[in-house]
């Protein structure tokens, strides 16, 4: 019986209090977070002064998150938190493309290119070609698959973080397969960037020696009728950041090659197919 | 080697990351929170939706707070965290007065009354003699402890949450023990109150079907030179919220008896004795 509360039964006597009828989920949600969060103060012994700076850390969080900025994002990043949900709820098959997190940055409705049209509008960076091919786990080319990509400018920015300042939809595009399932595109070779810093989380990994930058990568999100969602990104491969990407995004398997080719105008060239798992898998 | 981040590696991934020189407690604290929300994570299945409400619920908490209103500090409370922090760092000997939460309606520095004087300012509410004596481990009367207390009033209000409707320090006030330990003064038989229920963590309560109430009680924090802190309540014994306080402060010791006494115009008498416990324990 868990009538009052003790240190010994503490995660007992909370959901003891659980409601009976309560929404099933989310009754199970909270009585695993109320035991990890209360194993995790027993066994690091917390100390007044360390939950009072967790209070008041995050409140800070909080409070300055706004329509541009959610820490709370960025602190789940940072933690590796993002990319385990990530992980969890997008187990994929062998020889299907990984997942990765979506990132702050993606733009709903990013308009149509043609195959092989050039996304980057600011006339800065290093030009790459991107190519390959949508397939199915069979190796059969995916038509009507619709490939959004979007990457920072070689400034390091993101053209919604620099609204006035970058044309609209700059290194932004979205690509409609046909029947042999290639997609191509010219852009920049992506640049590392820092995640914004400048917040309690920056601070946090400041006094953790931590960097916030995150390894060069083009984003990708790919959808084919029947097919699961694939929301990814390809990394350069001689990125100094590569092992130590801020957010822990970096999954082996889509570190993507970068051939300095000098033809015509692209300089770079990095081919990489995407491979689709089935909604039924 | 954990170079890159898998569902498995998790925890470790992002623990490998945290700095060699970075503050020794520090490191130790955060690698312990994150094999522990990976833990939560993986044993529930957390889905990307239930993600995207925790962050959520986490920004409007935040942003609910201001110099009037800590709801981290409420969201603590209701999962038992701020007890379990206060037990951890408070464990007593066997015969020492029991610490509870502080709460959020402490003042400083309260008015020094006389023995036995009415903290009462509002004449509402039934009275109520509160005495006994501040005791060291062996049963000894402790001389020069500071007594402060403090109770809503009948309407179930602190003070300082009714600033212009209550007399300033209604139902408080310090007093100071002599050579025979002992403390009296009229007050209030405290009322049960819920605790603020109209933010995100009030409608979490809701949707777990837990009540707000806190059961009726009276706050103390009494100190004495060379003996550790003590702050703690004595709770009504005949209140109906004892088995469910919404912040789980109750302890079996803490439960008080009031008895109706009707000796002139004191009402009530609630009679109880404290332990403190040397800081050298
Ligand atoms: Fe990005
Ligand atoms: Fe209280």
């Amino acid at each position: 019986m868990t009538r009052y509360f003790t240190e010994e039964n503490s995660t007992e006597a909370v959901n003891a209090r659980m409601g009976e009828s309560a929404d099933p989920r989310l009754v199970e949600v909270m009585t695993c977070l109320v035991k990890h969060l209360h194993a995790f103060a027993k066994e690091i012994h917390l100390t007044q002064e360390e939950w009072d700076f967790g209070i008041d850390f995050l409140t800070r969080t909080g409070q300055i998150c706004s329509a541009e900025r959610q820490e709370f994002i960025l602190l789940s990043d940072v933690l590796g938190f993002s990319m385990l949900v990530d992980a969890i709820n997008n187990r994929r098959p062998t020889g299907a493309t990984e997942n990765t997190v979506l990132g702050p940055f993606h733009v709903d409705n990013p308009p149509v290119r043609k195959m092989g049209e050039n996304i980057c509008l600011d006339g800065k960076g290093e030009s790459c070609l991107f190519e390959g091919r949508v397939l199915d786990l069979g190796g059969n080319p995916v038509n009507d698959a619709r490939v959004d990509v979007w990457s920072d400018n070689a400034d390091g920015f993101y053209d919604v973080q620099q609204l006035g300042i970058q044309p609209k939809w700059n290194n932004r595009g979205l690509f409609v397969t046909g029947e042999d399932g290639r997609y191509a595109f010219v852009g920049i070779k992506p640049v590392s960037y820092p995640i914004p810093d400048d917040g309690p989380v920056g601070k946090m990994l400041g006094k953790l020696h931590r960097h916030p930058y995150r390894p060069a990568h083009m984003h990708y999100l790919v959808t084919a009728p029947g097919y699961q969602k694939l929301v990814t990104h390809i990394f350069v491969r001689d990125d100094p950041y590569l092992e130590s990407d801020a957010v822990f995004g970096v999954k082996k398997s889509l570190i993507a090659s970068f051939e300095l080719v000098k033809v015509g105008e692209t300089q770079w060239h990095s081919p990489f197919d995407f491979v689709l798992t089935p909604i039924s898998a």
